[in-house]
């Protein structure tokens, strides 16, 4: 015997992302806003004051990385529960990507799933992480390996945060913007060699794009199989380098500049980008402040590294690789000399 | 500026639920069973008869709901890191519902969500919580208040394991199968009164109805926002019956019947239903020696608790109430006055 459990499809993931300045929004439920001692100190009056809701919470988390874990989102739990949350109440994410992972994910399991929006104030987050729906939380066993796939129900991105971000934070952001355009969208990229993101008008614009870039890949590859590990470009490179130099001595940006960087060498050495892209791509970020050099010590074990990432669990690492400007291919079958050559090169 | 995101809608959440012995099933991956020492000492190597995978782990958990927590829910996380499960790797759920429900929660937040399939052993289990899609555990502010919607990829009901199961256990199950015929299906019902459920062709085909029903008030309302809360018949008066006497007295099927009796009593007093339906019910609970009578020790408070219950968060309590046999209606403006005279006949 046999009874086939069709589920009708979910019709309520569709979402805005509005880029905006932040308008006042009236909620007729509880709400929590989940952020940390900075963000608040900054900007959580201004948040306040466009918010009206039945009531108002606010649970403030330790901000870093190293917080980003289970024990963080039982007590983030514990305060939702206190206050008597109900499955209608709302959780806004108010902060950079740490605070987004957070909130998501005790949104994706508060009474089996509540609604969440947010409101990312690092550019990395608002063009990276406020799109995706992946929500996760570290472990000693390595980074977001607990988490769920869960939708925002809206993410506001406000560049009047972006104002009291750090130089090399908000370059960071950039590098991500970067990684974008040197993947999907050509145009988009010669409009960074001519935009000044510094200025409101052009990063707005430049943070549609990504968010529209991003939003396209996703709708594509939800539970994330296929393209949208395009989206790793620079990112093998940089988990080893992350790994090397020691968590929090390179913004995540930053290494992702620096893996930009060595995968454009070895997709110039694959005939897969001219020495001329590879220069303007290196110059881009440069105009940003961002590092393009990095001396590795031990390239036998920096190769060695790639292994232990769990992206390559089938014994294989898959390189994304840009082909020109604007397009990217996904290779598994570059040889191991060709690695190392690459690898060679930023010895010492 | 505003980008709409508007997911693909997923295609992965339609499955099989197979009544049948169990037959050999071959997985090209790594698979854990999460079961229990009762489940594991009577019928674990039944089931590793039956499976052929790359690498089969088994993880222990203790049994019960005071164990359906967290800190279980760590420990069985830590092991699947320890054996290395990957993104393709498969989780079996091999108990009753409270295997059920933490193996599809660890499954759902595992690496941000790998498979499971669950083996239900228990009838309950068989006929409840092995449709659905509610997995969680409790903490101390209440049962289930952790958790996620989150489909297996397949069940497979198995009336072998109920040979081992004890007759209160077996007739908490049947009390379930008499929940969805008296809410949803005339026809199931007068099939019951006349069927004998500890033949196995007849548990069989009870169970099927069982799952059909459930299947069907599923697919209308996945995320249990309407006529799903017709299951929750008898349910509203048990949840208050198991508070009182205190969780593990009386088996949470047992207490359904009882809440099933009240809620009759109340559906006649509003002349929903007639008194020789009424007794129909009775007798086929009392068939399988489900209890029918309980004393409130006090009524007054007995009343207030039900305001203590998450339904009731806007200070309304629904009732569900069968209209006749095989339909139900859902209520939430019964008076206080009509609530209390149905509490003063189960009174001292």
């Amino acid at each position: 015997m046999r009874v086939n459990i069709a589920l009708k499809k979910s019709v309520d993931s569709s979402y805005d992302v509005q880029i905006a300045t932040l308008e006042k929004k009236v909620y007729d439920t509880k709400v929590a806003i989940i952020t940390n001692p900075k963000v608040s100190g900054l900007h959580l009056s201004y948040l306040l004051d466009r918010i009206e809701a039945k009531e108002v919470y606010v649970v403030t988390v330790s901000d870093g990385e190293e917080f980003k874990n289970l024990a963080t989102v039982e007590n983030i739990l514990s305060d939702l529960f206190n206050h008597r949350l109900d499955r209608k109440s709302l959780l806004i994410a108010f902060g950079g990507g740490v605070i987004g992972d957070m909130t998501g994910f005790t949104a994706s399991i508060y009474q089996r799933g509540i609604d969440f929006i947010q409101v990312p104030t690092t550019l990395l987050s608002m063009v990276d992480a406020s799109v995706g729906g992946k929500t996760g939380i570290n472990n000693r066993y390595g980074k977001n390996l607990i988490g769920a796939f869960y939708q925002p129900k809206a993410v506001y991105i406000d560049s009047h945060f972006l104002t009291t971000l750090g130089n090399r934070e908000y370059a960071a952001g950039i590098a991500e913007i970067i990684k974008m355009a040197v993947t999907f969208d050509k145009d988009f990229f010669t409009f960074l060699e001519q935009a000044s993101l510094h200025e409101k008008k052009d990063v707005e614009e430049a943070i549609r794009r990504s968010v529209e870039i991003k939003a396209n890949v996703v709708v594509l590859d939800e539970k994330e199989n296929g393209i949208r590990a395009a989206l790793n470009y620079g990112h093998t490179f940089a988990h080893v380098i992350e790994n090397e130099s020691g968590y929090g001595t390179l913004l995540h940006g930053e290494a992702v500049a620096i893996g930009m960087v060595m995968a454009n060498r070895l997709a110039v050495l694959l005939g897969l980008m001219t020495e001329q892209e590879e220069k303007r791509v290196e110059q881009l970020l440069q105009k940003y402040d961002l590092p393009t050099n990095y001396t590795i010590l031990d390239v036998a074990k920096f190769y060695d590294t790639f292994f232990l990432d769990k992206k390559s669990a089938q014994g294989k690492i898959s390189f994304i690789l840009p082909k020109g400007l604007g397009d990217v291919e996904i290779k598994d079958d570059i040889s191991s000399e060709n690695i190392k050559s690459i690898l060679e090169e930023f010895g010492v």
